[in-house]
């Protein structure tokens, strides 16, 4: 289908349509379990807890170094039910499409889901197609809703970080960011940073493993980036927070790329780092748990959580000074995820 | 707010979205159970058969008679779920939105969605907010997903109609399709006809209730209308259907709006409106059951599933001839849903 495009029929619920989904997604979203055919999914479920959550993807440019909106819309919702401890059972995957989209993009898009899904052992098992007229949209946006399973007995959520607490970080900040930065045209700076786009679940289980009570909350520092995150966090528990910056691990390049733009490696999106809060008596055990996985090898301790009315994050500098860590009205750049 | 307008800030993580989330959704999504503030909810669920469904609403205009994308993004994914049997429990809701879409529309698109939710029983537990730049999108798509419990017993599937099985519909088709034309400028006529947009899984339940084991399916013909969705049942359950015209109920206006445009009633979308397959034996119960609720009032036997290899829909006219009832390559009209 080379050349093809997606037409306005291929979003109106006829043959087009049939013809768009048993040739693009089915094959792509290829699993055992679910039965084909319906407007829903069902499967069966176990007495428990569960976790659910969605985030619509609107990256541009929709193919970057490290990734795609496709695998981007997987990771992204797998780490939003990690986050909660849970373990990511099954994926919904919504697109709006734009009339005129390259099929073979698209295609691209939905095998790079497809296998992204399967590597973290989720399965797309519903989903829906719309189509949009020319410039009524922007190539493709993804929604993706999840739900998992969270094991007895973890309890994780963002009031819970007392002073006290230890702040883990699972790797460099700002390789996201930077490396969407650097796809589009026209920023005059290249740089061989690729997105840290990741599924985080198998990590976070090997830290629920090493310590089940010890871990208050975990949070993958997306838009708005570690500084945005850490200030939440903040708000919600009611704490405020003492960083060490040199602790923080930077790659050069982004560094680099950071000053050059005039950005804080603080305030730029990750997509596969995560952030513990975690009773300081265990920091060792986690932070062990987390060096032994291939997605936390370089996690560090960060800081700690302090008592603080203000709810301030603040930072000792590399210079040995302090500064106020605080988040920005909104994203420097759009589109970022 | 009056005149305030979404920015791409709203978008972007920090401030502004948290902001936008307290002022706008967490007001409109109020509601008892889930924990505020973390990226997932979480809920306790027994062990059982669950449904999973997601659709997105891309539909212009965003009000219209009788509804608007909000309300319709509640009950589409509620009946998505209703046409397996199952019972709405929880939803997530994704908004991509377009810089520069008025505020005070976002607030009104949210207040009717909450409003939706708690009439149809179902909570909004978690969300996402994106915002686009001017000319990348179209005011607001909303993504849903939704989770729903199957009771015991209960198995619909598209592939389960059988030679015999009578087909019935819940009332008259082509009302919200008609009212979304009349919404848009520059048609040419006017009409009093209101999107028939409702929540369908109460009047579900009744027709479980009424004959546990008799119906083997349900389905609810949006995009592509009766005929895309009666051809779809056919190829799935490999059978031919028997339909005949004068038992379909179609309103005055809406039959003259189809004469002026050109269009089949029966290719036009509905989204309160379902179809049963049901044991032959059964329906004069499932039937008495429909009218008795609200929005099966009209309900009628409208055709039979016939065995036929080539899965022909066919329909025997009101002036007594026969004609296919074939469904279209697409859409007449982009965007209805």
């Amino acid at each position: 289908m080379s050349g093809a495009r997606v037409e306005l029929s291929h979003g109106g619920g006829g043959r087009a349509m049939q013809q768009l989904i048993a040739e693009v997604f089915a094959p792509a979203f290829a699993h055992a379990g679910a039965k084909q055919g319906n407007d829903q999914a069902e499967f069966l479920l176990g007495a428990g807890r569960y976790a659910f959550s969605t985030d619509s993807y609107v990256i541009s440019p929709l193919f970057f170094a490290g990734g795609d909106i496709g695998s981007l819309a997987v990771h992204g919702t797998v780490n939003d039910l990690a986050m909660g401890g849970a373990l990511p059972l099954y994926l919904s995957a919504g697109f709006v499409i734009e009339e005129g989209f390259p099929l073979a993009d698209l295609k691209r898009i939905a095998t790079s889901m497809g296998h992204a899904a399967r590597e973290a052992g989720v399965a797309i098992v519903t989903g829906d197609t719309k189509v949009v007229e020319r410039g009524k949209g922007d190539g493709v946006f993804i929604n993706t809703a999840g739900i998992g399973r969270v094991p007895e007995g973890v309890d994780l959520s963002g009031d819970r970080a007392r002073p006290g607490d230890a702040i883990l970080l699972s790797g460099s900040i700002g390789d996201h960011g930077v490396a969407i930065m650097a796809s589009r045209s026209g920023l005059g700076f290249d740089t061989s940073i690729e997105s840290d786009s990741a599924a985080l679940h198998a990590l976070v289980a090997d830290m629920l493993a090493a310590a089940p009570n010890a871990l208050r909350l975990l949070r993958d520092p997306t838009r708005g980036g570690l500084a945005a995150t850490l200030n939440e966090i903040a708000a919600q528990s009611r704490v405020g927070m003492r960083l060490e910056e040199s602790a923080i691990p930077v790659r050069p390049q982004v560094r680099g790329a950071c000053e050059l733009l005039g950005l804080d490696p603080l305030n730029v999106a990750n997509e596969g780092k995560l952030i513990a809060v975690c009773d300081p008596d265990a920091t060792e055990a986690v932070l062990a748990a987390m060096r032994a996985h291939p997605l936390g090898r370089e996690a560090a301790r960060i800081g700690f959580v302090t008592d603080d009315p203000q709810r301030f994050v603040e930072m000792r500098t590399i210079f040995g000074g302090r500064r106020m860590v605080d988040w920005l009205h909104g994203e420097q750049l759009p589109r970022i995820c």
